[in-house]
C-alpha cells in the first residue's frame, strides 16, 4: 500500500469508506426496487455485486491497520480510525441484508401479488434515510445529526410491529397467503437490521466526535446536548 | 485506566474479552433453556442482565483505544487488538440475540405447546459449540480450530431451512398454530445470527494468527492449510 503523509492517509481512508457506503446504499435501494417492481434482474445484480462490497471492506480494513502501524495516531485520529473499522463492518453487513432482500424478492416475483406494498417501501425509505444521515454525520463530524438518527430507530420498530400484525391477519384468514406473507415478514426483519446498523454508525460517530459513549443509554443528556425532542 | 507494561495490558485485554464471552455464552444458554423448559424467570434474567454485557463492551473498547494510543503496537499485537475490537462487537450483538430469544420465550410460555422442541435445541447446541470453538481458537491462536468453525456454518443453515419447512407445514395445516410457529421461526433466525457472529469471530481469529484474510472466500486453500474435508 502507498505511503502517505498522516493527514492524506486519513483523508483517503474516509473517502474510501464513503465510497463503500454509496455502494451499499445503492444495493439496498436496488434490492427494495426489485421487490416492489417485481424485477428479478435487479435482484440478480444485487446478489452478484456483493463481491465488490466485500473487496472494499478488506481494502478499508487494511488501510486502517497500515495507518495504525505506521503513524501511531492519537486522540481524535485514533478514534476516527476505530470508528472507520466498526462502520466498515456495519456497511458490509448492510450489504448482506440487501442480498437477503434480493433473495426474498426472487422468490416473491414467482408468486402472485399478496397486497400492494406500502409499509415495506416506507420502512425501506426510513432505513435508507437513517443510513444516509448516519454517514453524513460521520463525514461532517456532526453529532447532532447522528443523535437524530438514534431517535428514528423506534419509528422503524413501530412500522415493523404494525406490518407483523397485518401479515399475521392475512395468514390466519387464508393459509394460501402464508408463504408470501412469511417472505415479506423476513424482508421487514432485514430492513430492521439495516436500521440497527445505521444506529450503530450514528453511535460510533458520536463517540468519534465527542469521546462520549452513547451506546446502551449511558449518555448523560445534560452533559452532551441530548436527543432532540 | 491503569497504566501497565505492554504485555500485561494485552493479556488483561484478552482476559476481559474472554470474561465477556463467558457471560454471553451463559446468557444464550439461559435463553434457550427458558424456551425449552418454559420458565419465564430464566428469560427475565437474560433480559435484565443485558446491561452487564453492554458495560463490559464499553470497558473493553476503552482498553483497546488506551493500548493503541499509549503503546503503539505493531504487527501481531496490532492485529490482536483489531481482532478484539471486532470480536467485542460481535459478542455484544450475540447478547442482543439472547435477549430476543428470551422475549420470544416469554411469549411462548403463555401459549400451549406447539410441538416438542427438537430442532431448536439442536441448532442452539451447534451455535453454542461454534461460539465456544471460535473463542477457544482466539485464546489459543489456533487457526485450524477456527477453520473448523467456518465449516459448521452450513450445517446451521441446513437445520434452519429444515425447521422453516416444518413450521410452514404446521401453519398451512392449522392457522391456530401460526402465532407460535412464527415465534419459533424467529427464534431460529436469532440462532442463525449467533452462528454468523461465531463465524465472524473465527475469521477475525484466522486473520489475527496468519494475517491471511479468509473473509468472503478470498483464501487460497493451497497456501493456507485449507478447510478440513
Amino acid at each position: 500500500m502507498e505511503h502517505l503523509h498522516s493527514e492524506d492517509g486519513l483523508r483517503l481512508l474516509k473517502t474510501r469508506l464513503l465510497a463503500m457506503a454509496a455502494l451499499v446504499e445503492e444495493r439496498m435501494q436496488l434490492a427494495v426496487q426489485s421487490l416492489v417492481d417485481r424485477r428479478a434482474e435487479l435482484a440478480d445484480r444485487v446478489i452478484v455485486g456483493d463481491a465488490e462490497i466485500n473487496d472494499l471492506q478488506i481494502e478499508i480494513d487494511d488501510r486502517c491497520l497500515t495507518i495504525l502501524a505506521l503513524q501511531n495516531p492519537k486522540a481524535t485520529d485514533l478514534r476516527t480510525i476505530a470508528a472507520v473499522m466498526k462502520i466498515n463492518a456495519d456497511l458490509e453487513r448492510m450489504g448482506d441484508q440487501a442480498v437477503n432482500i434480493a433473495e426474498h424478492a426472487l422468490k416473491l416475483v414467482r408468486l402472485p401479488i399478496l397486497k400492494p406494498l406500502i409499509d415495506i417501501p416506507r420502512m425501506a425509505e426510513m432505513a435508507a434515510s437513517m443510513t444516509r444521515d448516519s454517514l453524513d454525520a460521520f463525514a461532517r463530524r456532526d453529532a447532532a445529526l447522528a443523535r437524530r438518527v438514534l431517535a428514528q430507530d423506534d419509528e422503524v420498530d413501530g412500522l415493523k410491529d404494525q406490518l407483523f400484525r397485518e401479515l399475521l391477519t392475512y395468514m390466519m384468514a387464508d393459509p394460501g397467503t402464508i408463504e408470501r406473507a412469511l417472505a415479506l415478514l423476513l424482508v421487514s426483519r432485514c430492513l430492521e437490521r439495516i436500521a440497527d446498523h445505521a444506529t450503530n454508525i450514528a453511535e460510533d460517530t458520536i463517540f468519534m466526535v465527542e469521546a462520549t459513549d452513547v451506546r446502551h443509554g449511558r449518555e448523560n443528556p445534560a452533559a452532551g446536548g441530548g436527543v432532540a425532542p
